[in-house]
């Protein structure tokens, strides 16, 4: 398989993660996320969003959107879920993810960390705040759980995970979530973990 | 089954049409999306991120967000699509929509057709062109293909449909994308269709 990937980005360190605990290789092809310019070139046939990550499979066939590509390759294991209203569950969740999350915490740490040109603080301020939205229901869940679904590791929690234990890099206290750290301590030990730098 | 709705919200035609198409009845039970107040209490223990829809199953259990819920009630049909790579690709579509689709047509509809007090014109310009990189996504794909994803109508479709066919009342100009026209056109042929005023 080969990933359109971006060492930074945690939409790519999702699918490095559940690679890494499946014990599945992948060749990483590097896609700067700062100059977009040639994307079209690159991901035009394989990703009508022209972005990272994209997977392209061991028959050349392309799969985009990083929680997609979490449920193909979980597919037929309990990381899916393992009966119908527990996928659905992990579903919610990344789509919570994709909708409630990744756009204030991702483009916070963006913004912060590596963008040329950032907007004004007020703006940045007003991003954070979804943010904080996002983390205060994460943590009302998990506060009384010890996994988003099914009191058991799933992808929904790999999905969350990969900006929530970054949040911290974009501005965000995370000290005023005791749940969310004794979470992201379980997901870290899970077997086969990986950092985000590996 | 009781669904928290809004009959304004492609979000909740989404599971309207796909319960009307697959013959399910349902309860509804209309939430104020202008007047969030009341979310809380009314939304809290079904759903952390306090949306509509949010669809109590007929053994109670909460489900949220409009696309896990597509996916739960098409498990084990075609609509989920017939095997593991036409699944994947579904849910490519399903999470383009939640992040590169709704955000920007959704929203901007919402505030030129809804919100007591939307943002300058400046500021729904620049959600404008975000809408219009998803369209014209649309386009380059649906011009050499009738559906979404396998030649066959999936539950992509109706997720994608929703808000699409609905985007000219948020000021796009939908006559630039025949192909677009077209594949609205087929989904509104589908047996058991019903209109977003239903």
């Amino acid at each position: 398989m080969r990933l359109y990937d971006s060492a930074v980005s945690g939409n790519c360190y999702k699918v490095r993660l559940l690679l890494a605990m499946q014990g599945l290789a992948c060749e990483r092809q590097q896609v700067d996320v700062v100059d977009r310019s040639g994307r079209e070139e690159l991901l035009g046939a394989l990703n009508p969003a022209l972005r990272v990550p994209t997977l392209v499979l061991d028959d050349g066939e392309p799969l985009a959107e990083s929680n997609a590509i979490l449920c193909y390759l979980a597919e037929g294991t309990p990381l899916l879920g393992e009966d119908r209203l527990e996928r659905a569950r992990v579903l919610q969740w990344l789509f919570f993810e994709q909708y409630s999350h990744e756009p204030y915490i991702a483009v916070v740490r963006f913004w912060v960390c590596f963008a040329a040109d950032p907007p004004g603080e007020a703006e940045v301020e007003a991003r954070r705040r979804g943010g904080y939205a996002a983390l205060d229901a994460m943590e009302r869940h998990l506060g009384a759980r010890s996994y988003l679904v099914a009191e058991r590791f799933t992808v929904a929690d790999i999905a969350l995970y990969a900006y929530t234990h970054v949040a911290h890099e974009a501005g965000f206290e995370m000290a005023r979530y005791p749940a969310i750290a004794a979470w992201l301590a379980r997901v870290a030990s899970q077997p086969g973990h990986i950092p985000i730098t590996a």
